[in-house]
């Protein structure tokens, strides 16, 4: 097949197996995330990421404020019998000279009530900038916004 | 469907290569119209393409009149304060001998009332055709059928 | 995981390969399913494979008894005018030494009512065993579980 696009072959091929890569890191973080695996989710950021959510006055920067955020999460939804799941895909990623990744995607958070019904529960923006390190991909920054705050 | 199983590594490649093209190209596009960019939206579209919905007797045709409709939407759901979010996904890539592709997706829309609630908006089935102009993929026909029509 | 980082390009070609053929094979099979082609879309499972949920007691085992199961489904929900569409993503892709493939998914059910409403129906984590028969991907093992439930 000689399918690909005005560009080298090469490049296609390069671009493709990055796509995956950029999928596979976020679907493997997010359910890390959902299992409430905290610590290791707080590992596929850098040591001095920083995550900015519109709810918060100022971004959490470093694993240690990741972890304690989203324990907090767990702790609460567990109690409350809820279980949330964040669907993350329409990934756009454009890769800047120096190797580093911006990608710019769309999280539905679900939640759904044990014995009771799932529903839409959020619909966020999220702008990262991912960068490797020792060869695997990690977040450095990351940004979300909701789409039902202004 | 499955022509890319069984074959020989270089074509796996090539088709891995197609795929991320493919998902790209939609992430991006979506992005675009749910960013209100109407012009560079209808820009991913070939110089005549028809876009047909269910709620339109006829398709619309051409960049211009793509351009008129999403400005008429973005306007009304800005004054009505209510976002929407196109996610799209689930694609089936069919490549045909001429290097056209057969592209069957699913697009939900969710819609987000500020201050409110987020929800689903519309489950859709989108069949396009992509082609290639000057390297780059465009849609040359979009069917788009929802669910919640007989 | 990240397995596919910090390795030789090679490698990294081949993930991304195989990941998109994931992608198809899961997008095409769910489409058959939604369109309510039994025959075709049991056919997509292995000859002895084994397909679990947290609604039935033991797991329905072989190809018959899944066209009964989804073909029972298909009819009642015509009978209802109710469509429903299996959106599934977030693919966690892990590659045994043997070249089978355990994968983690999100599947998202949405349900909409001919001239109704379309909503969240089931928020559903599926854990499958890929394995390749005659060169194709087919689903030897299938563990589903629903959020609504403990």
């Amino acid at each position: 097949m000689t399918i690909q696009s005005g560009i080298q072959p090469q490049a296609a091929t390069a671009f493709g197996a990055l796509y995956a890569e950029v999928q596979q890191f976020y679907a493997h973080q997010m359910q890390l995330l959902d299992r409430g695996e905290c610590e290791r989710w707080a590992a596929t950021f850098t040591e001095d990421a920083s995550f900015a959510v519109p709810t918060l006055p100022d971004p959490v920067v470093g694993r240690a404020g990741l972890v304690a955020a989203t324990s907090r999460s767990t702790v609460q939804l567990a109690e409350a019998g809820q279980r949330h799941r964040h669907f993350i895909g329409m990934f756009d990623v454009v890769e800047r000279p120096d190797g580093a990744l911006d990608v710019r995607s769309y999280a539905i958070v679900y939640a759904s009530q044990t014995g009771g019904e799932s529903r839409v529960h959020r619909v966020c923006v999220c702008e990262d900038v991912l960068v490797r390190v020792d060869g695997a991909l990690q977040v450095s920054t990351r940004r979300v916004s909701r789409d039902d705050l202004a």
